[in-house]
């Protein structure tokens, strides 16, 4: 079928390709003209024939200005699909805004990263059963070949938020596995870490897809000696605790691993400076000076 | 080869069947007569041809009486493998006790529960390159094919330890798991919370076994009505915490995991009364008075 | 000087009755027509002198309402103090909207609970130097005696930020004596934890008013038997961690406090289920059924 | 009444001042001559008249010794005290061995760090009736004036459990007030933190020692510019988790606090090195290449 598709970054991109191969009529919009099939939104919608389907993938903190700047351009019946990673709140005002204009919405969480182009992404859609009926040539192409990776979630806002929630665990699993990376470094009995780890991908309990990705990065640099302990967050993870927070639903695993990324980004911590100093003051414990 | 097998329970009955298949010649014991092909440990160690080579597989409660019990029907050149739960740090010693007979030891932590029959167990050893080359026939059949699922950790010890730091990150993939459950459960938007875990089995960045036995349990029971919030911990849980305590290795979300577990066994919460006692105290907040 | 006072509950009337006590003429208002000093809000402002200083102290969930309904009846020159437990996010907005009638607006944090009466209130203050000029006979009477007890934390917004986050560190330090708590109650070794609470009254590091309170609830029930390990929260300690996150501050014990009561309040966890559920899946473990 | 004293840091020295300064007869040794009354440990107990109490006052590593080198010199009938901070469960095991040559044993907890001598100091003690009632003269010269300070919580072993749980307290109320002092100075709003603290001091619920300090400490530098977020932890935090792993108790908030002292003191983290790779591999996020 045909499809705009605005945003051909590393996601867009790659969509794009996995959907052309598959005979999929698409049309793309990028601010980069060496990437974008069309000159701007406007010419975008030009190419396309009523009604139209328009996927949204840019960076979350654009989207808004980007359907903005779109909605006008359309016609009563078009549909436009956010897979980027909203906020799954603003979801149903989005919604409700178009729909004055006649305009459809739906929202899809996107998983899979660089590698979704070949495996196919997980597909979280939010939305009512006609829209998903309508766009289903689409998304059965973007998902991975199986029974697998496609949930129709709920209404408008079901799909980011079933994308939050996936992002939060992810926020789980990884620190999972990095505290157990830590605490095998640090052992003085286990002599071959990157061993363990690649023997885990097999016949074990905690076998996954980012057990096969730490082994990749672990064949490459056995002791991470290349990378500093760093990490950004990117909004889902601080979300999900939100979330958390709002339903009364304890979380103790994967906001401990959002506090972690935060530590990650200081170079020194406020918190511990007062614990050195109340330790100076009660104890006369030795303190480092700063600098 | 010829291998003798003590303990044949869940987990060892399967070993056997698995080695049996692959024809090796096992000879087994149990204090289960019905089970056994042995009458007791002397029996079996007559049944065995010198050096020979005999794998405990009971519960870590009794490992150690069974060693003690064995060792001294065993001759030098034997050789003791403890594929059970014991602690990592009773390895040394009780290869130390062995060796003084001219008994070998290896440890060898197994993974892959009920399911390692069909699919080959995780497998982590402890031991001389030369105890394991002896082994790696035994080895070979019973971990998964494939590259992995197979890694000699260390020295004497390194086994357990590996399966130890494994347990310790499955309880933290399973509380990631768990938090995100709960907080879709307590979601408003996300009406099809089953189908939201079936469809991240592919494509998505968080899929692995455990997401897979999830879905199972789910598509059983989709709300798990059916079942308690209650879960016992094995050791494995609390050994990691202690080597991350003892090794100075920050552990948020393994421990908050093992912490969890204690409280899912717990009638009430003492910690809860006494805040409920605080907050009595000094706001006269409303309390719930006891049963 | 003269001050209005809107609701004369638990904190509102005691307030009264120390403002009362070092000679303030003060107007109150509450619903319950037997504590109130006016038949209604019109009333109360008619009873007051222009330029008038009310105070808004009632429950955060009707604090906005309140305000709205205050304003109309109020001149140009009025003052609004919101005493209440709102959430600092809204006196910004609250401010601006009461200033374009020409009404001034400050936020107080108070501290204290039922022994403030005796003991004076800690006082929070937002807003301009003006205001807090105008106002500080009043907090003279309010605050403790002595050089502690009043803050002029900042602009509109401060003072409720200030107690936002005093009230999550009451949070944190409550679990710290409650986990101490159930450690002792624990323990095989000490026989007599009421007189070690008791004890730690004095000369030790951890004494505190906390801790007074604690022994004042041990000797009344010594295990605390007669309460339920239950407790609510009241909106302070979600908006720390909500801000904790909003700044990327690291916050593990004050959001550990808060999960714990959110667990205190389930009759079963729905996470633990998800634990119970994987580990019946992959290794028969025994599970519990419900009910 | 006669004591010995054996070890004059910054602790025993400010003891052996207080109890001389209430009248008792205290000799004191220490390695360093310039504070020792005594040449040797020999010469300590030629000092003493029998029946002897010995108090030890040196530093967990080296208290086992100590002990050792005193016991044969002295005699059925002679008490040692241990006020150091072994961990509990060498107590038991210690008594047992002095036991044996007819003399006793008792543990106290001491609290108060360098503010003790004139304070008084927080005494818990373990040991038997007739024990406690033979050292009461001292312990109530060091204990602070009035009715709290002082308990006798348990059998041997139960004074050193106590200040263990104590200290894992302290790292919790500390921790609170830490994660408190980060937040205030990531605010936009709260423009004067040291104020806020040091209103704290009065008239709040979270009012205590540990914050006078905290004012103490702020006042002398108001954004801690001074001091590096570093600690060290000294055994008590770490034995009341393994205690609360042991005895299958929930400690999230004494946990996190301690795994933060963990983090202070680490240039990188292994953990986050661990993520920074995961989210490299499958999303191809920037990293940080370490220096």
């Amino acid at each position: 079928m045909q499809l705009g598709l605005v945003g051909l970054g590393k996601m867009g991109g790659n969509m794009r390709d996995r959907l052309r191969e598959a005979g999929h009529d698409v049309v793309g919009y990028d601010r980069n003209p060496a990437l974008s099939d069309a000159e701007n939104l406007a010419d975008l919608v030009a190419k396309l024939a009523a009604p139209r389907a328009i996927w949204v993938m840019v960076p979350a903190g654009v989207t808004e200005a980007t359907i903005d700047e779109l909605a006008p351009l359309l016609s009563p019946g078009d549909l436009i699909i956010d897979g980027g990673n909203s906020r799954f709140s603003s979801d149903g005002p989005r919604a409700g805004r178009l729909s004055t204009r006649g305009i459809g919405y739906m929202d899809v969480g996107v998983s899979g990263g660089v590698w979704g182009k070949d495996n196919g992404y997980g597909l979280m859609v939010g939305g009512s059963d006609e829209n998903v009926a309508r766009m289903m040539p689409i998304f059965d192409t973007l998902k991975p070949a199986g029974e697998f990776g496609f949930v129709h979630a709920g209404p408008v806002g079901a799909g980011h938020y079933a994308k939050m929630v996936h992002n939060g665990i992810e926020y789980g699993l990884m620190h999972a596995y990095a505290e157990g990376f830590e605490l095998l470094e640090a052992s003085e009995l286990v002599t071959n870490v990157p061993g363990v780890f690649r023997s885990w991908r097999e016949g074990t309990v905690i076998r996954s897809w980012l057990l096969d990705l730490m082994d990749l990065a672990l064949t490459d640099d056995a002791h991470l000696e290349k990378l500093k302990g760093y990490a950004d967050d990117t909004g889902e993870g601080r979300w999900t605790v939100e979330e958390a927070i709002r339903l009364a639903v304890p979380m103790h695993v994967i906001s401990a691993a959002l506090f972690a990324r935060f530590e990650s980004r200081q170079d020194d911590s406020p918190a511990m400076k007062a614990i050195a100093a109340l330790r100076n003051q009660f104890g006369g414990h030795a303190v480092q000076q700063a600098g």
